[in-house]
C-alpha cells in the first residue's frame, strides 16, 4: 500500500512545510501539489523534511491525480447532516479508512486535502471514491489542514512503527510482591491488626497500577535493602 | 473524565493558539500554561478558540499542576530505547493511553507537552505518572508539538463525536441488484454465454465496494429505468 498526500489550493506556505514534516513523521513521502503556494516559508516549517517538498509532483489539474492513484480519498471537514448532500456521503471516519485499506497492499491511495478556507470544491470531491472526515466537535469542527493531515497521517501509520512491548507482572508476582511487603511489616512489628488491611490495599493498588517487570524490581529491592538493613540492626543490639 | 492540556515553555506564541484550536476542535477545554509565550500571534492562530487562550490558567511551576490534576501523563518524542533511561519507561502510545483511561470516568487527567526544542525536562518527566509518545518515523521521529498535541487528543477523543452510521446493504441486495442488471442484459439481447461471467464480475465489484442503502437506490434507478425505456422502444417498434 503506498498512501500520497495531494495538497489542493493551499495559500499559507507554512502549512504545505508543516504537512512535508508530518509526512516523514509518519512515515510518508509521496506529495502531490495542485495550485498551491510553496515558498521558502514552507522550506522552514517542513524542518528535516525538505526532500518531501522537493520531491513534490507539480500537478496542472486536480483530475491529473487520477493518473497517479488507484484511490483517490476526499477529506472534508463539513459532513453536511442538515442537507442531504450525496456528494459527501457516504462518509468515513480515519479509522474506517484504515480498516478498509488495510487488506489492500498493493493498491495506490491518494488522499486529498482542500484550501484552508473552502477545503475540497464540490466538483473535487465529487471525483473522489471515497470521502473521509475526522469526528470532530460540532460547535467548532473546521480544523487547521495541516492538524487535520496529521490526525489522518496517524491514523493510517497505525502498526507501521512499535511502541516497546511492555511486559507486565504477572498475579503471582504481584501476589509475592504483597507477601515481601509483609514481611517487612512482621520485621518492624507491625500491628498484627494492621497487617491484613495493608495487605489488601497494597494488592489492590499493585493490582490495578499495571507493574512492568522492571518496575517490580525497584520495589523488591526497596523492601528486602528495608528488611535486611533492620534485621542487621536488630542482630547488632543484641549483641550489645 | 476531564482532561486538561498542560504546555510547558513553549517559544512560539502560533503554537500556543494552534493547540488552543485543535483543543476545541476535539472539544477540550482545560489548558494550563507554565513560562509560555503568548502574544496577540496566539490568538490568530486560535481562530475560533480565542476563549480558550482567554481561560487558560498561567502555573508558576511545573509542579503546581499537581494541584490541578489527578494524574499527569508526560509526552516526549525521544524514546531512549539506546539508553535504559527509567525516567521514559514505561512508555505508552496515545491509544494505550486512551485505553488506560476509558474505565476512569471521575478522575482528572493532564497531559503534558513540552518546549519546541528540548520537549520536557527530565525533571519535569520525573513527575509524571504515565510517559506517552506518538509512534513515528525513527528516521525523523520529532513532531512539531502542535501536530502531537492534535494526534494525542483525536485518540482521546474518539468515541465522543458521532461519524453517521452507515447502513451497508446486505448481500441479498447485492444479488437483487446483479440480478436487475441480468434483466437488463437479457433486454438489449446481450450474447449469452456472456451473461454468466458478466454477473459474476458484477456481482464480486458489488460485494466488496461496501455499498450503502442510498447507493443502491440510485444504481437499481438507473438499470430500472433502462429497462422500461427499452422495453417502451419495442413496443413502439412492433406497432408500427
Amino acid at each position: 500500500m503506498k498512501i500520497g498526500v495531494l495538497l489542493v489550493g493551499l495559500k499559507i506556505p507554512e502549512n504545505i512545510g508543516f504537512i512535508a514534516r508530518v509526512m516523514k513523521n509518519f512515515g510518508f513521502s509521496e506529495l502531490y501539489l495542485y495550485n498551491c503556494n510553496v515558498t521558502e516559508q514552507s522550506y522552514i516549517t517542513a524542518a528535516h523534511a525538505k526532500d518531501i517538498l522537493e520531491n513534490a509532483v507539480i500537478l496542472n489539474s486536480f483530475d491529473e491525480m487520477l493518473d497517479h492513484t488507484n484511490m483517490l480519498v476526499g477529506t472534508t471537514g463539513v459532513t453536511a447532516k442538515a442537507q442531504e448532500r450525496y456528494i459527501r456521503k457516504p462518509i468515513f471516519s480515519p479509522e474506517e479508512l484504515r480498516r478498509f485499506l488495510e487488506g489492500k497492499k498493493n493498491d495506490r491511495v491518494a488522499i486529498a486535502f482542500g484550501r484552508e478556507d473552502y477545503g475540497l470544491f464540490d466538483e473535487e470531491l465529487e471525483r473522489c471514491h471515497m470521502i473521509v472526515t475526522i469526528p470532530t466537535n460540532p460547535e467548532y469542527p473546521v480544523m487547521n489542514v495541516s492538524h487535520a493531515v496529521a490526525v489522518i497521517l496517524y491514523e493510517l501509520s497505525k502498526g507501521k512503527f512499535e511502541t516497546e512491548e511492555k511486559v507486565y507482572v504477572t498475579a503471582r508476582d504481584i501476589e509475592n510482591l504483597v507477601a515481601n511487603f509483609e514481611r517487612l511489616m512482621q520485621t518492624v512489628w507491625y500491628p498484627k491488626h494492621r497487617i491484613n488491611r495493608t495487605v489488601i490495599a497494597l494488592r489492590r493498588i499493585f493490582g490495578r497500577s499495571l507493574i512492568t517487570k522492571r518496575e517490580l524490581t525497584v520495589l523488591h529491592g526497596i523492601v528486602t535493602k528495608t528488611i535486611t538493613y533492620v534485621e542487621k540492626l536488630k542482630k547488632e543490639l543484641e549483641r550489645k
